[in-house]
C-alpha cells in the first residue's frame, strides 16, 4: 500500500467546515430556493379530532383573485390511485381522506404564485363534519371502541410487521414483547418488589428551520429540493407512490435547520409531490412554527415498571409495560416502540426480564422519532424507580447502580451481548462533576437543595447500511459523496476528517457533496445517532478503496515501492495531462450473521451501545416551587471522539434540548385541540433557562467496530437527564415526581401535596 | 458472471432521450438560470484592431442609476494577480491589459442587477488610445514585424510547447513540421509536379444559444454554470487561475444549445470568475447574437500544397504549407495548427510527405476550434488539388483516388498505421448515390450541371481521457455519471445504450446525470468526435464493473450459476431492505505505449480515424453566377453505429453547417473592423438553402478498438464537403475556385475570368 502519514485528523477538533458560510448567510437552504413558475401551497387543515368530512366548500377560496387550483384528496387520487404513504405502515392519506383523525389535519390545499394570495385563499375554506367521539389518551385508546383506523396496514417493506396486516378492531399498530427467564418466578422469589407508573407528555421537535419541500415534476421526473433526513428514504417512498423507478425521483437536501428525528421519513413530501403530478408546475410548501405542531411529535407514554430486589441490592427481575401515544397515524412510531421497548429495563443485568411496549393510535398529531427514539421516555421511568428502590432499600444511589449496571461481555435482556458500552465510567465522572461523595448542604428553611444522577442505554436502529463514495481529483484534492444530512451535529466535518485521516490529507482539504440521490449513494438515513458509525464506516472504507487503486497505479506505472510520488503526479504520468480521477467506493451493513466470540450468540439488536449519564443538582422555592438548576452535568461515552468539540457540542445540544422537554414543553389538549400551539405558549429553553454550571463531556472507550473506535453521541446525552434532574428534585423536596414535564406548577403541587395541602386538579386532558 | 441478456440496444435508433424534455420547453439551460443577488455583465469593447490603452473613462457609466460596479483589468487585478488564461498559450488577458490586439476586445464590464441598465451604462463608456499598426493576413503576419504579443507564453500543460516560451518578435505562435521521406528528391523524380494555394475565410460557430455564463462565488468556493462542452476543463484552468484546488471549483453545464467547438476551453468563464470574486456577488454574462463575432471563430487559412505524380497516377511526394490566421489569442489554434497539419496530406499513401504547418497571431478576433480541427480547412486545399492532378493528368477521379488512398494497416504520414478507416466504402458509396458511373448531362447553355466528389481524412485530438461511474440503485434503476455535454449530438442516448448493453436494460431506463464537476468524474471535453469512442469506452467499462460487482454479490449471497435473481433482489436479500447501491467506475485513455502488431510502430497520432466522404450535383446559372445545389450526399464511417438515427443526424447536421461554411458564410474586415457582425448581414443557411436531395448515410467498417465497434462521426462529413462542391463547380464551369466561399459573386467572377472579362477587385481585407 502507498505510504501516506495520517496527518493527526483523528481526534482534532476541526472546526465546523460549513461554519462560514453558515455565519455569512452564504448556506443554501430549501426554503431560499424560487422555481420559475413555482405555486405556493397554504394548508387548510381539520378543526375537530375525529370527524367524517360531509363535504368541503372551496368555492370562495377559489374566487379568490390568483388562486391557480384547490386541491383535495379526490384531485390527488386522479393521479396518485392510492395515495397513502408512511415508513411503517401505510395508513396515512397525502390529504384526509373522508374522514379526519387529529385536530389539525390537512384537508385541502390552496395553491397560488403569492403565497399570500393562498393564505388568505385556504382561510376561506370551510368544511362540514359528522363527529365521532375521540381518544387521546394512550391507556384509553389501548382498549377502547373508538378505533382511529379501520384496519391496519402494514408497509410491505417491514417483513416483521406482515403479521398485523388487516387486523381491525384495535388501536393497537404493533405490541412488542420480550421475556427473558421467569419474571413472576423471580418475583415471588425476590425479597422486595416495586411497582411504579410514570407519564411523559407529548412534545415538538421545533426545528429552527420549518418544514419544507418543494416539488418540481418534468419530463417524466419527479425533483425534491427538501428540507428531509432521510433523502434515500423520501425517493424510494415517493417511487413507490408514483409507481416509477428510482432514478427517475431525485431528492436534494441542502443544508438543515436542525431535525431531531422530525424531518424523517415523508413529512411534506408526498403532498407536495401529489400537487406538482397533479399541477405540472413546480409547488413549494413551507410551514409556519405553529403548523409544525400538526406535522410530528414525540410521543407521549404511559409506563408502569415493577422490579424484584434482594437485600444485597441485586435487580432479579423486571416487568416493563409502555403505552406509546402513537397519534393518528402510525409514522416510525412503531419502531420506536420496538427499539426503545426492548432496553426499557434499562442499563442494568437482569436474570428475569418482561417488556410489553405498545404502539397505540389516538386523535393526536402523529408522534415518531425524537432524538433518542423512545429511550429518554423509557430512562424517566426505569431511573426514577431506581431511586425510588436505592431510597427504599437505603443504598447508595451509585453503589446501588454499579452493582448492577451491564459489565463487558454480559447479554442485554435482549440477549445481545455488550461490548464497548461504559455505563459506569460515565456514571463516574458524572459524579465527580457533582462532587457526590463529598459533603452536600440540602438547606432547611424555604430554599432547598438537591442533586440527582441517572445512566442511560439505546440500541441503535439496525440493521442499516451506508454508502460512500470519495474521488480523488487530478491535482489530488477530493470530493466525498455521501447522503449523510449535515443538519448541524457536524457529520460533514466528522466524514471529511475520516477521509483525511486515511489519505493522509487535512480534514479541511476535503469538500463534502451534499445528498443529492442521482449523484450521492445509498444511506438509510441521519439518525439515531447512526452516521458516524455506518456512514463514518462506509467512508473509511470509501476511502481505503482510493489507497489500494493508488496502490495499483503505482505499480503499473512501475514505480518503486515508497515512492512518495503525489498522487497528482502519478495522474499526470498516466494521462499526460491534469487529467483523471480515483474513484473508490465503500459499503457498509454491520455484519449480523457472526456470532459473538465470547457468547456464541448472534447479536442482532443494535451494532452498538448509546451511553449517556447525568447529573444535576437544583435549587427550590418551596413556596413557589421555582425551580433554579444550578448544574447540570451530562457525560457521554463517544468510544473514541473524533472531533472532541463536535461531540461536547452534540452533549450540550442534546442536555438543553432533553431539558426542554424536561421542564417545560408540552402539548396541552382540550377537548382533542391543541391550546398552546406557538411558541408563546409552548416554552423552549432560552438562555436564561440555561444551568448557572454547564457541564458537556464524555469518556472515551474505543468502540472495537467503529471507524477508527468512534460510536455515535448525538442522543446520548437525551437519554437519561430528565430523570437526573427528577431525582435531583426528590432529593431537594422529599418528593418523586412522576410525570413530565417538571414544571413550577407541578412542583408546587407536589410539595402541596407532601404537606397535606393539595390543590384541586387541573382539567386539561 | 451473472448473465444478462443483451436487449438489443446497439444499432437500435433510440429516440434521444431528452427530446420531450425539449420539445416541452422544460428543458435546463444556463440562461433559464437566475440567482439571487445576481448581477449582470455587459462588455465594453474595443474599437481599434491594434492600439495602447491610454485612458478609459467610466465616469457616466458609473453614474447611471443602478449601475453596481464599473470593471477594468486593474480592478480585475487586485483579486487575480495574473490575469491571464488560454488552453495552449496563457496570452489572453480577463479584460483588454493595457493593449487591445483586435476590433471587439472586452476593455471593460458594467455590472448591475438590471442588464438593460448595465447595457446602456456600458454605452457610455469611452476609451482614448494610441492607434498601432494591424496585421489582419495571416500571410503578412507570419513574417511581419507588427508583433501582435510581445513574447510566447505557452501554457505550463503543454510541455511539447515549452520550447516557444519567451520567444519575441514573431507572430508565429507555433511551427509544426513533419518530415517523412525526401520530398524534394521525389518532385525531382516525379512524371509530373503541381502546385496551387488555396485560401479558407474567417467564420463563425453560430450556436443557437450564445454564450453565457454565470460565476458564483460563496464560502471560498466558486460554481460555474456555463454552456460549455469542457466543464473538467474549465475547472482546472479556474483552479490555476484562482490558486485553488479543483475541488473549490465546481463546474455545471445543463444542456447546451450547440457548441461546435465554440464552447470549448475559456470564454466567458474567467470573466465571470475574476467578478463574482471581485464583487462577491453571482455574475451573469450572456452575449447577443452578434457579440459572438468576437468570442471565437474558425480559422481562416492560406495553404499551398505541391505534389510529385507519376504518369501511372501514384502521388510520390507531397508538400504542404499551411498558414492558420489564429487571431489575437492563440486559444486551441496551436492544436489545430498541429492535428490538422499532420493529415493535410490527405488520406492517400504517399511516400515522401513534407509538412508545415503554423499558427499565426493576427489583429482578428482569436480563431479556435471548429466543427473538424482545421481538417474541412485541409481538406478544400487537398481534394480540389487532387481534382486539378486528375483533370490534368486524364484520370478518372474516383480511380486516381483509389489508387492513392491510405490501405488497411499502411502507414500515414505520421506513421500511425490506418486500420478501421472506409476510405474507399465510403467514397464508392458516394459515387453510388450519385450515379457517377452513369451518363451525365453537364448541359450547354446558359444552365450548367457538374458533379464533384471528396474524400476526407481526420485524426483524433489524442490521448485523451474519459472515466464515468455507473450506479445502481435499490431497485435495479440505475444512473449514469459523465462529463459528456449533450449539446444536440444526442451523447446522453448512446451513453446510456452501452450501459443498457451490458447491463441487459432498455437504454429509455438509463437516467444520465449531466455535467457537474462535484459530481460527475473527469472527461477532457466533448470535442473532436472522441466522446463515443473515448467516454464510450469508459462507460462501457464502468458498466462491466458493475456486473463484476453483481457476481460478486451473488457468490457472496451463495446463490447458484445463472440463478438469474434481479439485481434489486439481490441487494434487498443483503441489506434487508430496498437499500444500497452496485456503483462501476470505468476510466480510459488510448494505450499508445503498445506497439501495432502488424508495423510494430507506436501508435499516437490517433486513437482513430475520421471518415468522410462527399458529393455535390450543382446547377450553374453562368450568366449571373447563380448556384443552385441539387444534390448533396454525405457517407461516414461510424464503425457501427450504436444509434443510427443519431448518426446520421449528426452527418447532415454537420453537412448543412460545412455548406454554410462553403457557400456563404465568411467574416469580412475592412481596416481591421468587422462589416458584416449580425445575422442579417452574415448569412448562415436557411431552409431555402437546402440541396434538392439531401443524402446523409453511412458506412459500417466496425472501429475494433471501439466501444461494440464505434467511433466518433460528429465531424467526419465536414471535411471533405467544401471540395466536394468547389470539384462540381469546376466540373460545371471548367475553373476551380482556389478561396471560400463559394458565393454567387465569386462564381460569377471566376465565369467572367475564365471568358476573358475580369471584374474590378473587391477592396475588402
Amino acid at each position: 500500500m502507498v505510504a501516506l502519514m495520517p496527518v493527526g485528523n483523528i481526534g482534532r477538533s476541526v472546526p465546523r467546515l460549513e461554519s462560514r458560510a453558515k455565519v455569512m448567510g452564504q448556506a443554501e437552504y430549501t426554503h431560499h430556493l424560487r422555481l420559475p413558475g413555482m405555486l405556493y401551497g397554504k394548508i387548510f387543515r381539520s378543526t375537530l379530532p375525529h370527524a367524517l368530512i360531509k363535504s368541503v366548500d372551496t368555492s370562495a377560496a377559489k374566487a379568490v383573485e390568483g388562486v391557480f387550483r384547490v386541491v383535495t384528496i379526490d384531485d390527488i387520487r386522479t393521479v396518485i390511485p392510492h395515495p397513502y404513504y408512511g415508513p411503517a405502515f401505510h395508513d396515512q392519506p397525502v390529504l384526509a381522506d373522508g374522514k379526519v383523525r387529529f385536530a389539525g389535519e390537512p384537508v385541502a390545499v390552496v395553491l397560488a404564485s403569492d403565497p399570500r394570495v393562498a393564505e388568505y385563499a385556504a382561510s376561506l375554506i370551510t368544511a362540514e363534519y359528522e363527529e365521532l367521539p375521540a381518544v387521546l389518551d394512550e391507556v384509553e385508546a389501548a382498549t377502547s371502541d373508538i378505533c382511529v383506523h379501520d384496519e391496519l396496514k402494514p408497509a410491505a417493506t417491514f417483513p416483521d410487521l406482515q403479521h398485523l396486516k388487516g387486523r381491525r378492531g384495535t388501536n393497537v399498530a404493533l405490541d412488542y414483547r420480550l421475556v427473558r427467564g421467569n419474571v413472576e418466578e423471580a418475583f415471588a422469589a425476590a425479597d422486595h418488589v416495586f411497582e411504579h407508573t410514570f407519564r411523559c407528555q407529548q412534545a415538538m421537535h421545533t426545528p429552527m428551520e420549518p418544514f419544507v419541500s418543494i416539488a418540481d415534476v418534468r419530463d417524466g421526473r419527479m425533483t425534491l429540493h427538501t428540507a428531509s433526513q432521510g433523502p434515500s428514504f423520501v425517493r424510494i417512498e415517493m417511487a413507490r407512490l408514483l409507481g416509477w423507478p428510482e432514478n427517475r425521483v431525485r431528492v436534494k437536501v441542502p443544508h438543515l435547520g436542525g431535525g431531531f428525528g422530525g424531518k424523517l421519513y415523508i413529512k411534506l413530501e408526498a403532498l407536495v409531490t401529489s400537487l406538482s403530478l397533479l399541477v405540472q408546475r413546480p409547488v413549494k410548501i413551507s410551514l409556519t412554527m405553529e403548523e409544525q405542531f400538526f406535522m410530528v411529535t414525540k410521543h407521549a407514554c404511559t409506563f408502569t415498571i415493577k422490579s424484584g430486589v434482594n437485600n444485597d441490592g441485586k435487580v432479579v427481575a423486571r416487568k416493563c409495560r409502555i403505552l406509546w401515544n402513537g397519534g393518528a397515524y402510525a409514522d416510525i412510531g412503531p419502531r420506536v416502540t420496538q427499539k426503545a421497548g426492548f432496553t426499557s429495563a434499562g442499563p442494568y443485568d437482569i436474570d428475569n426480564v418482561e417488556i410489553e411496549s405498545l404502539a397505540v393510535y389516538t386523535n393526536r398529531p402523529p408522534a415518531g422519532a425524537l432524538r433518542g427514539f423512545g429511550a429518554p421516555q423509557a430512562a424517566w421511568a426505569y431511573e426514577c424507580h431506581t431511586d425510588l428502590i436505592a431510597e427504599a432499600l437505603n443504598f447508595d444511589k451509585i453503589e446501588f447502580r454499579r452493582q448492577n449496571l451491564l459489565q463487558e461481555g454480559r447479554p442485554q435482556a435482549s440477549g445481545t451481548p455488550v461490548h464497548d458500552a461504559a455505563f459506569e465510567k460515565a456514571m463516574d465522572q458524572v459524579a465527580d462533576r457533582l462532587d457526590w461523595h463529598k459533603p452536600f448542604d440540602r438547606g432547611n428553611g424555604r430554599i432547598r437543595r438537591g442533586r440527582g444522577l441517572a445512566v442511560g442505554i439505546k440500541g441503535i436502529t439496525s440493521p442499516t447500511t451506508s454508502v460512500a463514495i470519495v474521488n480523488l481529483y487530478g491535482d489530488g484534492s477530493c470530493g466525498l459523496y455521501i447522503g449523510t444530512v449535515d443538519m448541524g451535529q457536524g457529520s460533514d466535518t466528522v466524514m471529511a476528517q475520516i477521509v483525511a485521516e486515511v489519505l493522509g490529507l487535512d480534514a479541511e482539504a476535503v469538500h463534502v457533496i451534499h445528498p443529492d440521490t442521482d449523484v450521492t449513494p445509498y444511506d438509510m438515513g441521519t439518525l439515531g445517532s447512526r452516521s458516524t458509525f455506518h456512514m463514518g464506516t462506509a467512508v473509511r472504507l470509501a476511502a481505503e478503496d482510493v489507497l489500494r487503486k493508488i496502490d495499483d497505479l503505482a505499480k503499473e506505472l512501475g514505480l518503486p515501492p515508497n515512492s512518495n510520488l503525489p498522487v497528482s503526479e502519478m495522474l499526470r504520468k498516466k494521462y499526460g495531462m491534469q487529467a483523471g480521477n480515483i474513484i473508490g467506493t465503500g459499503s457498509f451493513i454491520p455484519d449480523y450473521k457472526k456470532p459473538d466470540p465470547e457468547t456464541g450468540q448472534t447479536p442482532k439488536a443494535t451494532p452498538f451501545w448509546g451511553v449517556g449519564a447525568n447529573g444535576a443538582e437544583v435549587e427550590i422555592d418551596t413556596e413557589t416551587g421555582e425551580i433554579k438548576i444550578v448544574k447540570l452535568v451530562s457525560v457521554v461515552d463517544a468510544g473514541v471522539a473524533i472531533n472532541p468539540r463536535a461531540v461536547r457540542q452534540q452533549v450540550s445540544g442534546a442536555a438543553i434540548m432533553q431539558m426542554g422537554f424536561t421542564m417545560t414543553e408540552n402539548m396541552v389538549f382540550r377537548d382533542g385541540q391543541l391550546t398552546n400551539g406557538s411558541l408563546a405558549d409552548y416554552k423552549i429553553p432560552s438562555l436564561l433557562d440555561m444551568p448557572e454550571q454547564f457541564v458537556n463531556e464524555y469518556v472515551e472507550s474505543r468502540q472495537h467496530s467503529g471507524p477508527f473506535g468512534a460510536k455515535g453521541t448525538g442522543e446520548s446525552s437525551t437519554i437519561a437527564l430528565s430523570p437526573a434532574i427528577g431525582n435531583a428534585i426528590a432529593d431537594a423536596i422529599g418528593v418523586h415526581l412522576t410525570d413530565l414535564p417538571l414544571t413550577q406548577e407541578s412542583i408546587f403541587r407536589a410539595i402541596q401535596k407532601k404537606n397535606g395541602t393539595p390543590l384541586p386538579e387541573d382539567d386539561n386532558d
